[in-house]
């Protein structure tokens, strides 16, 4: 038994490891301390099981013939799902990270019952699962939402941009998604993994993206609202009951507008996505596109959205200050249309974090924008839904 | 070699838990997972080295005949400084956590030279090694200062309220401290530990007062400045430089008052001394003293200092809202002296507070005094020196 329990945590590191990225044999003994021989037994078991393929190197410049590398099969995927406030998204990620397929319906979610919205994800998941090839197998589903989620249960506690209380979200999915037969093998073998979507952001640029090899990192998401998280050595930060990151809720002016959480002047009523298009006289209802645009004529010199960007770059670097004294990362990650209008943010942005932080935690920092764009909540979601396999990679839901 | 290893990591585990609180061996086989046997050993070399006693357990209730119960050996001290702006303490601090002897000289060190400082923390120790008896050993110095610090070298980098710039406080203490015949052999052995008072405060509170058996603490500690520090998952959260917890350095109103830092509105500016004193219209120069006062003035109806009291647990309870939002602490610990006056803040804070927390987190978090009173960042100071002796119990500086 013991000896079990330790082929299988050898299996999964191998396997996670070449999720992360492709490696040779050789690679992996240096990497996990295991002999070579045992290599070749674990990758010999993974590949049988369909997990890993070895395929010749890319680079063959070096001397000698290159040595084989070992990557996650391509046809294991996960599927990968986000609800948020102005889109619903799906999409079917394999093994070593590429995305096989991708659905993302723009449009508000306000105030939609849950049981819409998880009709709408479906919908896009029944799209999906049509475009793969059928040799292609289904090894778990992992939901980012845009609220606070109680693990494992997959309970949404609330979710203020959605306006949902109390919404048992993984239970929705799970029974909404029972009739797709290509999901019967993984839904039988555990549940769908629901976490929040600025958690699961992180994640994914910590994995693969501007965080990567990072151990203190602070990442910041515009959306509707604002979300975040902090990676702390290596560690993500998820409070005593899994809660931390609320990061748009520090209070930065006592006497700011109304946030929708009932108090006065959180950081997000200055820089989520209402405060910008208020600055630039917008109306709301724009949403995303109309940040987008609103990027696009900042950058063609129209001086109401140049305007707009300056300022809420500015309380950016106000909030991102308070917080690098609290906390000393040695990375900023700015995700959500942050990322997208990095270029406009950053001199009013680096300005305010200058005269707000202690010159050595200054010293320490690099602020800098999101590399996976507007997916990545949807990739977090599917190294999430890669957990399981991770675990026990020849368990259940594998033939 | 590595039996070897496995010996001295043992031995620091075991004096590790008697230093927490005296333990029967069988206590200590269950919670180490050591034989009786290994126990025992481990324990007899303790014994020798002269770092630990068994002694009969106080309560004889129980039936039979009550195990002794190992403890640190009370004659087995640290010297524990502190070097705040308000004060030069030094302490004799037994493994146990006894303090054998204690100094603190009230007074400002605001603007004294570092020498200076250091030579009046040096009385202090020659006082304190006068009154200890000749059978009680020094194994370790630890110095707490209120401002940031780089370890191990003991470098402050900054300390804006006694007005220090990098200053090589640990080799100025080394070099002060030399001249004791009683310190020679731990200085041999090693450095003088320094770290920040608060990280400090923390420590102690964690370990022997309020966040005692928590893992996820927000310490806030008033003082002339306002510090704190953070444990997440059980561990200090020190930053990527070691600068986190400049809690102080929030921003709370963008049209406050001007910080000591040069920023303006930091959340220090509302609920540090300094603020207290001026909305109860008494000088600067009444200090912590002149603090005291102010609450005794409160507590017997004074209007003027309840007002006081009153806006200042309200703007606590602001800054404490946005560090709970993006932290989920199950326990606030207060130290300095919001633990003096909590009967005094709580009222205006907990209403605050919890017109700022998202409820999720809300409902999760106890907000308490510390328990160590003004003593928290010297008995700190102590753990932090007793490490070398944890990480090696029969190295150099034991005979």
């Amino acid at each position: 038994m013991r000896s079990e329990h330790l082929r299988r945590a050898n299996l999964g590191l191998v396997l996670r490891r070449v999720h992360e990225a492709p490696r040779t044999r050789s690679q992996l003994s240096d990497e996990t301390g295991l002999t070579r021989s045992a290599i070749g037994s674990l990758v010999g078991r993974l590949g049988e099981a369909g997990l890993v393929i070895e395929r010749s190197a890319g680079d063959p410049s070096g001397p000698g013939r290159p040595s084989p590398q070992v990557a996650g099969h391509p046809d294991r995927v996960v599927i990968a799902g986000e609800l948020a406030a102005d889109s619903v998204a799906a999409a079917a990620v394999a093994l070593g990270g590429t995305v096989r397929a991708i659905r993302r319906l723009e449009g508000s979610q306000r105030d939609r019952r849950p049981a819409d919205v998880v009709r709408t994800f479906a919908r896009s998941v029944a799209a999906l699962l049509d475009e793969l090839p059928s040799g292609v197998t289904v090894v778990g589903v992992g939901v980012a939402v845009a609220g606070l989620v109680e693990r494992p249960n997959g309970l949404v506690v609330v979710a203020p941009n959605l306006g949902w209380h109390h919404v048992a979200l993984g239970t929705q999915l799970e029974r909404r998604l029972a009739g797709f037969a290509r999901l019967a093998g993984t839904l039988a073998a555990g549940p769908v993994a629901v976490a929040n979507e600025a958690d699961l952001g992180m994640l994914a640029e910590c994995a693969r993206g501007a965080g990567r090899g990072r151990r203190h990192v602070l990442f910041v998401s515009g959306e509707v609202g604002v979300g975040g998280g902090l990676l702390v050595d290596g560690v993500p930060v998820r409070g005593a009951s899994g809660f931390a990151g609320e990061l748009g809720h520090l209070p930065v002016d006592p006497t700011g507008r109304r946030c929708r959480c009932g108090a006065r002047g959180c950081w997000e009523t200055e820089v989520g996505e209402a405060a910008l298009l208020a600055r630039a006289r917008q109306p709301l209802e724009v949403g995303r596109p109309g940040v987008a645009a609103l990027a696009e004529a900042a950058r063609a010199g129209d001086p109401v959205a140049l305007g707009a960007w300056k300022e809420t770059g500015r309380w950016l670097g106000l909030g991102l200050g308070g917080l690098v004294n609290v906390l000393n990362p040695e990375t900023v990650v700015l995700g959500g249309f942050y990322a997208d209008a990095f270029d406009l943010l950053e001199p009013t942005l680096t300005a305010e974090l200058a005269a707000r932080t202690l010159a050595a935690s200054r010293a320490a920092v690099r602020v800098m924008p999101a590399a996976l764009g507007p997916d990545a909540a949807l990739i977090g979601a599917a190294e999430l839904a890669f957990e399981a396999t991770f675990a026990d990679p020849l368990g259940s839901g594998v033939p």
